[in-house]
C-alpha cells in the first residue's frame, strides 16, 4: 500500500518522533510505501509531495519541529478541495491518510474519511492537551517542563529580593499547562482560562504569601481573564483585547499587582520556548507509539479512527467523536491544587 | 488527628514532594498533626522521629532523596517489632501511618494495617515502575529522562567515530527503564531481564547497523542475562556472577561485542545518577497528587489501601493486592519496540 | 580574626558559592570566625546579622540566590552611616568585610575602605558581566546558557512555521548576554544598547533569512533602543518610554516587523529566569575560586582589592579603579558576530 | 582561494561550530570556496573529499560531533604521505588547509607547514582542556557540565542512604575534568593522574565525611593511579593494568574503599556521554570565534599557527610551539582544592 502522511496545525514536539516511527514499521514490517504532504493540507490540495522512506527519517527522532512543514489551511473551505484532494491523491497512488494534527487538521480528516471516503487514520496533537478522547497529547510534557524549569529558576530569584514573579504560559482556551507546571513548580497561583480570576483574590494570595517571608511566583495561562473584564490602561483607556494585545495578560497582572500590593513584579512570558525544541522522553515514547499504532490501522484498514492513549495502552477511537469536545480542566481538579495557592 | 509519615526502600526524585502534599493539605484543610519517622521502618521501631510541619516541607518540591532519611530495615523479622511499633505510635500519639515505599515498605505496611490493626495508608514508590496496581510510579519518569539524554549524547560521538556504545542503566528485575528510555533514545538494540538475549542476535543487530552506515547505541538493564549463560572472562575463569560483580553486564557486553564484531565498544554506566536529583515536571505532579490523595484517604479512614495512578484518576487500590505482583514488561510491548532494532 | 559577609545588588547565580569558598576556607585553613549581614548594606547599617559557620553553607553551592539576602540600600546616603556601620561592626567584633557585589555594592566598599578606614575586599558580581576591571563575572554564563538554550527551543518552531521569533534578554546597559547568546544560538539578528538599530536594517535582514527558505530569530537586549528614537504605539501616541514601559523593546519589535514585513511575528521575554536557579558549573567554579582568593586577601590584610578573573588567574586589583567604568560591547566584536546576521 | 577543512582526533562538542564559523565568514566576507576533507588526515591522504558551502554548514551549530567525520589517522607513517596529500591538495585546488584537532592532529599540520611548505592554520580541539597554548579548548566546558550534572544528582542518593558514590570522568593525562566537575559538584574527594593517590588518604576522607553526617562523593578521573601501585583484585591476582581493563579505576575505588570503610560503595561511570550532543553556549562561542579567526588568519596567509583563546581574545600562536607541551593540572591548583576535601 502506498500511504501519504501529512502534519497539520501548529508545531509541536514529537511530530517527527510520529512521521519516523509511522515509516519504520510501515516499510519494515509490511512492505508498505510512504510519502509525505507538505504544510498540513495545503500539501494534498496542491500536490506539493515529498519523498518519505527510511533515509528521509534517519536522526529525526529527538528533533522538533517537523519535517513536513505545516501550515493551518482548511482545505473544505477551498472550491472543490474534495475533488483536488482526491485527484493528488490519486495522482501519487496514494491509498489512505495519516494525518497527524490537532481539532481543527481532524476534524478535517473525519469528514473527508466519514463523508467522502477519502481513508484517513488520525493521530492526535496539541500541546495543549485539550483533546477529550485521549489522556495525553505528545508535546504537552515537554511544555510542562520547560515552563516548571522556568518556575524553578525563579524561586530563587523571587525569594532574594521579596518580588511578585509572573509567568505566562500557553493555553488560550484551557489551563493544562498552567495547571501542571504551576503543581510541578510549586506556585503560590495558578489561573486559567476555565475560571476568570478575582484580582482581589489574587493580591490578597500574594500578600499572605509575603507574611510568610516568602516572595509569591504567579502562573497564569495566557487566555485567562479576570472575574470583571475590566483591564484598566494605565493611560486610561479601557479596551481590554486592544490592551492584551498590547503586553498580554502577564505584563497586565504583573503591574496591576504591583498598584494594589505595593510589591515589585516582574513578568516572564515564555512564548513558543514551550513549543520547539526536541521532546521529552515521555513526548518520544508517546509520539513513537501512535506512530506504530496509527499504521496498524492503516494495514487493517481501520479508517476513520484516531489512535488515543488511555492509561498506558494505545487504544483506537472514532475521529469524529474525538474531535468533538475541548477537554477543559475539571473544577474540582483546579480546587485540588488550591491547597498550595497563597 | 496525628499521622505519622515514613519513606522506605531505594530513594526515588518525588519522595519530598509527597511528604509535601501530606503536610500541606492535611494541616490547612483538615487540621490534622504530622510527625515523620526517620530511615523508613526504623523509625517506628526505635521511636526514632523528626519534626514535620508546614515550615519542615517548605522548599523541598523541587529536592531529590527524602527529608524524612530511607533503610532497608525489614521490621517484621525484629522480635517484637509490632509491640514495639504500636508503643511507639501510642506514644507520639500517632493514630495513623502514611508509608511511603515499595513492595517491601508496602508489604510490611499491608500486614501491620490487615493483620495487627495499625492502621496505614500507602504510597507506591519504585524508580523501577514494576508495581502492577499503578500505571506508574513516581522516580520513574525522571530516570528515563535521564537515562534518554545520556543517550542522546551518545548518538553524535557514536556517528563521528563509527564506535558501538553500550549504556547499561537500572533495572534488575524489570526493563522499564531501559525500554523506554532506549525507545525515546533511539537505541538500536534494547537488553532487558525479562528476555534472555542471544549475544550472536545482539551483534548481528549491530553489524547491520554498521552497513547502514551508522553507529549503534545498545541499551541493557543491569539485570538483563544472556541466553546460555555463559560470561566467560577473559582470563578464562567462568564465573558469571563474580564476574558481574566485578564488571556489570554493560562492560560485559562491551567486550563480547569487540572480540565478535572487531568494532570498538565503550560502555556507560548511569548508575544512581538516574535516582538522584531534581524530579521531572511529571513525577512531581504525579507524587504531589499521590499525597494529597493519601491524607485524604487517611481522613476518610480508609485504612489498607494504596493510592494509585489509573489513566489520569488517582484511586485506591488495596495495599495487600497491589504489592503481590511483579509488573513486568510484556514481550508485547517488547516486540512493538524491535521494529527500530538493528 | 572575625570577617563579615555581605552580597549586595541584583541576585545572581553564585552568590552562594563564594560564600561557601570563604567560609569553608576561612575556617578550615587560617582559623577565622564569620558572621553574615543581612540584605547588603541593610545589614551593617541596621546590625542585621545572621550566623555564617561551616553548617551554615552546607550545601548551598548548586543554589541560586542568596542566604544573605540582597537589596539595594546605598548606605552613604543615610545619615550617620559610616558610624553606624563602623559601630555595627565594632559591636559584633568584626575586623573587616567581604563585600559581594556590583558597581554600586563595590563602589560603597571601596570608599569605606579608602576614605573611611573600615577594611574591605571586594568579589565581582553582575549578571551583565560588565565590569571593566575582569575577564568574566559569575552568573553570566549561567544566564547566556538559558537564554541560549530558549533560542534552540526557537529554531525548530520558528521553521516550522516560518514565523519570526523575538527574544528580549537582560541587559539595560550592555549588550554582552544578547551578543553571546545571540552567537551561541544562531540567532540571525542581535540588537544590543551600545548600537542603536535601524529597523529597516532589522527588517532587511529578516526578509533576506526568508529567502533562504528560512525562519529567522531575533534576540535583543532589553536596553536596545531604534536609530530614530520614535517608536510608534498603534493608537498613535507617541511616548516611547511609556510605551516601554507598556510591553519592553521585544513585543515593540515584534509588532513592527510583522506591520514592515507581512511576516507573522512573536516575542518571548525571558525575564528573571535569566538571573534564577543553579549556577553553570563554569559559574560555580569562578564564584568558588573568587571566594578562595577573597578571604586570602583578607588573610594578608590586601584591603581595598577586589578578586578579578584574567585569563585562567584569580589576580586582585584596586576596588576603586575596577567599579570606576562599564564595560561595554566593543564595536569591533559586534562586527565580528554581524556576518551571521540576515 | 580555496580551502581545505578537516577535523581530526577524537570528537567534541563544537566541532560542527568551528566549521560554520569557518565557511560562513570564508565565503560572504572574503569570497573563499571550500572544500571538506573526511575522517581527519585519511582526506586528504586519500582524497576523500565532501561539499563544503553554506547549506552545508545550515543548522549545524548545535550539533555534536562532526561532519566531516574524524580517525586517528597519522599520515606521516604512511608512505609518500606528504606527496600524496600535496597532489590530493592540487587535484582538488585547495590553496589552504584548516586543520581542527588535538595535539596529533595540529602536530601533523605543524610540520606539513613548517617542513613541507603545506599551508596550514590550526584550531584547537581537546576535551581534557591539556594544550599548554590556550586558556581553554572547546568541548572542556561541555563535558565539565555534563559531569556536574551527574555529581549534582548523585549528593541526594549518597545522602539519603548514607552511601559512597565514585564518579569516573575522563583524563587519560590529566584531571582538568575531574578539578573542574568536582568542584563545581562540590566533590568531597577529588583525583587526577597528575597526583598519585593515597588510598587510606580517600578512606580517611571518606570516613570523615560520614562523621560530619554525608556521604560522600569521589570524582576520579579514569587515568588517576594509587600511589602504591597494587590495585589488588578480590580473587587476589595482583595485576593492576589486567584489572583496569576489567573494571576501570571507578569500579575499583568503589570496591576498595567498601572493603576498607565497611561503607557501601556505587559506581558511575560517564564515558563518552561527556563528549557527545550538543556544546554549551560557551563551547559554541569559543568554537565560533576560533573559527572566524582561523579564517582571517588563512586569508592573511598566516601559516603554521594556530588561534588560540588568551583571557577574552583570540590570538595567533606558532603551531608547532602550541602543540609541544601538555598542559598539566598545577599543583598548587590542586591544593587549592583540597579544602573541600573530606
Amino acid at each position: 500500500m502506498r500511504i501519504g502522511v501529512l502534519t497539520g496545525g501548529g508545531d509541536c514536539p514529537g511530530l517527527n518522533a510520529v512521521i519516523r516511527a509511522v515509516v519504520r514499521k510501515g516499510v519494515q514490517e509490511y512492505g508498505h510505501g510512504f510519502i509525505g504532504f507538505r504544510d498540513g493540507w495545503r500539501g494534498p490540495l496542491e500536490g506539493d509531495t515529498v519523498r518519505l522512506d527510511i533515509p528521509a527519517v534517519r536522526g529525526i527522532l529527538p528533533r522538533g519541529g517537523t519535517i513536513l512543514g505545516s501550515s493551518r489551511t482548511h482545505p473544505l473551505r477551498h472550491d472543490n478541495a474534495v475533488r483536488r484532494i482526491k485527484a493528488n491523491l490519486a495522482k501519487h497512488d496514494v491509498e489512505a491518510l495519516i494525518t497527524i494534527g490537532g481539532e481543527d487538521t481532524l476534524g478535517v480528516a473525519a469528514r473527508l474519511s466519514d463523508d467522502y471516503g477519502v481513508p484517513c487514520v488520525g493521530v492526535p496533537k496539541t500541546i495543549d492537551n485539550d483533546l477529550s478522547a485521549t489522556d495525553y497529547t505528545f508535546g504537552f510534557d515537554t511544555a510542562v517542563g520547560i515552563a516548571t524549569e522556568a518556575i524553578d529558576r525563579l524561586h530563587t530569584t523571587a525569594e532574594s529580593h521579596m518580588r511578585v514573579l509572573v509567568v505566562e504560559v500557553m493555553g488560550r482556551h484551557t489551563g493544562w499547562i498552567a495547571l501542571h507546571s504551576g503543581l510541578a513548580g510549586g506556585a503560590n497561583v495558578i489561573l486559567i482560562p476555565e475560571q476568570r480570576f478575582d484580582i482581589d483574590q489574587v493580591c490578597a494570595w500574594v500578600t499572605s504569601r509575603f507574611r510568610a517571608s516568602y516572595a509569591p511566583i504567579v502562573v497564569v495561562a495566557e487566555g485567562a481573564v479576570p472575574r470583571d473584564g475590566s483591564m484598566v490602561l494605565k493611560d486610561g483607556s479601557q479596551d481590554p483585547f486592544g490592551h492584551v494585545r498590547l503586553s498580554g495578560i502577564g505584563e497586565w497582572l504583573a503591574r496591576e499587582i504591583e498598584r494594589r500590593t505595593g510589591k515589585e513584579a516582574r513578568t516572564t512570558v515564555l512564548g513558543h520556548v514551550q513549543r520547539g525544541g526536541t521532546p521529552s522522553a515521555f513526548d518520544r515514547w508517546l509520539a513513537t507509539r501512535f506512530g506504530l499504532h496509527a499504521v496498524d490501522a492503516v494495514h487493517e484498514r481501520d479508517f476513520g479512527t484516531m489512535v488515543s492513549l488511555r492509561g498506558t495502552d494505545i487504544v483506537r477511537v472514532p475521529m469524529a467523536e474525538a474531535t468533538a469536545k475541548l477537554k477543559t480542566v475539571d473544577v474540582k481538579l483546579y480546587e485540588e491544587a488550591g491547597v498550595f495557592f497563597g
